[in-house]
């Protein structure tokens, strides 16, 4: 099984900024733990960042019939960008949408997303914790589906 | 530790309606599996149904300072009941918010929610998987806390 | 042919008070009536009044498989019980949803209902007269579909 | 007593497209057989059908001091005409909104009506059984009102 | 004169939980102060406390013809019950609607009342002094009324 | 100089029902005593009322270059027309708006107009004076135009 | 009779700056020949100017039971002042509200105004031919009045 | 192939007025030239205006089984009409939504239409080439589900 | 202790004018009443009021430092005048809103006020008893707090 | 004469997924077939795809004094961007918004456009035939508007 | 050159309370430091400042043809006040908004300016040296219009 | 001390389109001119532009630590852009938000701003002078600041 993890902008400042609030664990941290977990489960996952909307756009059409599952946590984008929904809605794979912090305790642009009605699941609030949970929901619905 | 797992109206109905949409496990089941994990986990986990706001209400007050930890699937009670938002803040509790279902993919009325913004996090979308990442989440979350 | 009536809250009052707007027939002789007219088409009617909404959701419960169709007149419930419906959705028993009043003629929030788009029809302004309307109405639907 | 029966636009049309979802019973059939419930409550029922706003206005018109009560499905025309509620208000003859189908089940511009805030009471989503409750209600309505 | 107080769901918790905000007068003290300022008025005041909107429903059902003005803390229900308004009109007893804080300092879903409108007058944010304010607004209102 | 007066939708009814508010001159006696005002301005009034939408449509057409100013009372099409609105527009002949009775003292819907930000102005509320007001209105506004 | 004519914030520059729009007559000429036209009627008018709020509210108060009717112009205030609203409430003195120009033709916060829905009636856009035709139709509501 | 033009209110008025904006061609000029291109086509194509809902409507209606397709500007009735909505859908002929002018440049109100949810598609802002656009986009619709 | 009592707009017409629904009692008794009450309490009470936001705007100002806590009833200010609520911020002195009506039960324009959410609390409804309500309310207030 | 196509995010996935949906013509396809007929008009038609916001912008800019026209598929950039806006602004290149679905017939955040109120014309819904229309609708523009 | 700086409501506060924020610089120091600058620019400068709506207004009228620019910060007017508005494009002068704090960061009804869309420009959130920034741009718009 | 500059779409057309709304200054001439002055107090002033939102963002990441402070007119994505302000909260540099014209002289959707809340202050409508009023503005916040 192959699994994607998408993180998109400003998410490669994770552990390197505001560290009092997201910790001063960097993605490169949490993708190889991540990747570790995965391995254990039989799954192979790759792990992509970037700042860009079509760069994230582009990765999803990458996909197409290569990828079981997608993880995203889309940031900002998750909020502004209807080009990465028609993107995995193009590619008919199925995807988890997380967030490091709880988006209802933020700013209320920030309670509506592109992604959520189309998503499997949403997991948010958990910190980096959100990453395992999102990937152990979607390793279950792939399973249960099939 | 001592956990609380929450299920408000109707989810006692799971396993014995709807089966095609929410499958044959009903909710004792999820109740005992969880226990299960929580027993590993060196956890006591108590579960309680109510279809009543009240109860609900009055469960979460008698947790005060008994309970370190609340897991809530409040069903219909998540988009109406400003007192068991009221309640879970006067005892103080961290909890998690649940849904097996993905709210966002249902009724306008469902993506509202009294308790999000006061949640440690929320989980919805997995079915009865999300009891489990649910669990995890809150752990996870009082373990680093303390 | 087994239906079920159920009143929500404040319906204890009627005949009791306000006598002038509401006449005064009691709940009592209502649902007198209208089991007599039941008998005569060769239906079982099964009354029920609370003002508990979890009592309500829970005689909808116990409905199910039992009832082959539900008469509600939920008053204010109409406007605020997600649980509710949810519980009528769960037994998946047809129901129509039934005002003494014309709840158009009344305040703003008694315009929107969490039954109406659900229900096979409304019936609402006849005073008690409501009642029998919305039987008459349950049964064709329940007879002309089978 | 003389009843008037107002069917406005596209109602022509029934039984004559969509016959599975509203049957093949066409207007004329569903006005014989409530002029023939009418005659049986020794009431006079006058039926009319128009696609046109202002005819239906005129016939409203017409009606002042010579009909004692009125059942309308205005159709499309619930939803925009302003011009037909300052009709029946202008004459003040008390009547029943009625609707085939149950219009909270459907679009959102459905759901909102000219006519229900000043009619006597309201039917909606019984199909042509529609006709018949509606009649009983308004019936009821002026006798009791007498 | 008989007046009843009337506190709704989480207000049991006065005195017990957070007590650097709201002090640590519980609400049993709170009732026995007002109690012995209403003797002193000539007055006997009753007073309940329920975390359930039906009990509350109920007990202004049975102060019907009894009791002459009520005070009410209705709480979270405040904002969500239109039950509760329904059962305080229905008994045609004047009330006054209190709050210990400041509803419009706090969320903006605090900000709308079901019971405002209908109030004589409307008490918040004194703390406990509310009630005394209240009681004194009530029998004021009762005593010049009559 | 050519003047037009149109009346919309119900105003035949004038002087016929609901005289205790809109007095007993009926729209002949109003039309008529306008003629009279207006000739004695050396001024030509045709007078026209319709309760249809594209009668009054049609009549602006054939006013295009015959006509010098439209008073204009299209009642309840006022809040729901915009294909008078494009006739006037189109003919490109001053408009002046009435009404009888103040539009802002009534339902929200009589609040919103179609004709007015494009009218020369605005009489409402002076009963059947605010014909009168309006052609002197119209008749200054075109003679100081000129 | 004794009418007063009250002119709120900016009309002071009438005839003074924008004379392309408003055109050259200054206020003081625009009172004047309205007094002539008011003592051609046997009427006696006060004309009052303020930039004002509260000068204007006052000049109300000392209107009761001294002016049978007021035209006021109240510019600005129209659309922010509730204190006028109130005084003029308080007084119980009949009102015409008047505008130069047609505020439905300009910024959407001209739209609303808190004078309009206990006005007897409302005049716009005649430029200066609105104060005559306001206080034609003030007078006339007036005596038929009596 | 049998193909209707339908033509909605005022655009009877084309190259008669505003010849600066919409230029000099009539609409009858339009409808030759169309059916022209229609004959070239194999389609025979017939034309249609009504500056009334309800002949539209009723045009509408004779469509059913006769006409293969249908091109509608049904200019004001476009935001206004749900009379001509449901007769659309009523005889079950695909359709396309046409406008000379780009609504989005205008009023806002023209910004919604009760048509194009359920139309094939819709061209708008080419002035009289509007309709040859249409056309086509149509006859390939209807060539290509077949 | 120093108190400030501020009565805005038209406060001053009390007891002058709709003495039916307000009472006969004039503005100077209340106040005079007041300071007696306020006396006993060994408590200095100041009387201003003003139709005048910037005068009310500036009293407050004059009382930075020399008054300890203000009640107002801002009449019709309470609903426009941020420069009301921003002189209150500004002086730092605790302060109460209080009204004689119940304004929940009037406009909607009533219902927003730009002070409530930084008063200490709210008394309204009870007519000239709202006064006393709310110096006590404050008295308590300030006293408790020091 | 120089035209561009644009087509935004996604658009390159064409006839490679849903090819139930969109058919099995990928965009190469489509730009040759185009650039066919382009050429048969004597026009030269550029074809350019980007799934980058940044790309399409800059592309617009490069066309600037050496592009008469441009055709633009923005997908879901359509709903997003103003940066593209601004850019065909910037250069004042005519230019014809096209889709291939019909956008109101699909989710309510495509019903806005931030391209539509200031395109020459729009066409949407008639699949890859859409791309023919725009281009003839936007020859004509050009050609008769010089 | 003649420029007029215009303070309002509150603004005479500065420096006398909330110094923490606002700093210990109080109104007339920044009047002296902004008059002082104004002079090394060959400009005089007058200052103004009102808690009164109406002083501001006049003082506006005052500067017809007399002053070439205006500084405001209009304070709470600035959200409230179309007067002032009015005043400035009566005059038409060119003017400059500026505030103190940034209005963005602070509560929502001061997100919405009556001044902004007809000002030369804005300069919010920079202290007392908004002030500055304010006259250079406004005196560098002068000199480049001239 | 260490300034970056950055531009954002659209903004490098300056000098080359519409020259006669934005003046014959290219980008590079401001950026020239504004480093110049950077030079004169002492400041480094680096300057980019980019039409990319990932450029930007990432601009500002590379910013982190290095930067003192930003001047930011980030175009079309001020009113679209989460991940920027993400970005600029993220690295924590203060910043000021600068447009060369009056964004609320536009359209409605350039009234609102995702960067506006955050940063120090705003400088609009001053054409090319915008930037030195922002660096002033900036750099006297950062020195006083300090």
């Amino acid at each position: 099984m192959q699994l994607l993890l998408i993180n998109g902008p400003n998410l490669n400042l994770l552990g390197r900024r505001e560290t009092d609030i997201y910790g001063t664990t960097n993605l490169e941290s949490i993708e190889e733990e991540l990747r570790g977990k995965a391995i254990k489960e039989n799954v192979d996952l790759d792990c992509f960042q970037s700042n860009s909307e079509s760069e994230i756009v582009e990765r999803i059409h990458d996909s197409f019939k290569k990828v079981d599952g997608i993880l995203i946590n889309a940031g900002a984008y998750t909020h502004t960008s209807i080009a990465i929904r028609d993107a995995l809605l193009g590619v008919s794979i199925p995807y988890v949408e997380l967030h490091l912090s709880n988006t209802y305790a933020r700013e209320d642009f920030r309670h509506q997303s592109y992604l959520s009605d189309k998503a499997i699941g949403l997991v948010s609030g958990f910190g980096i914790m959100s990453y395992q949970l999102a990937m152990q929901g979607l390793l279950n619905h792939i399973r249960t589906s099939n």
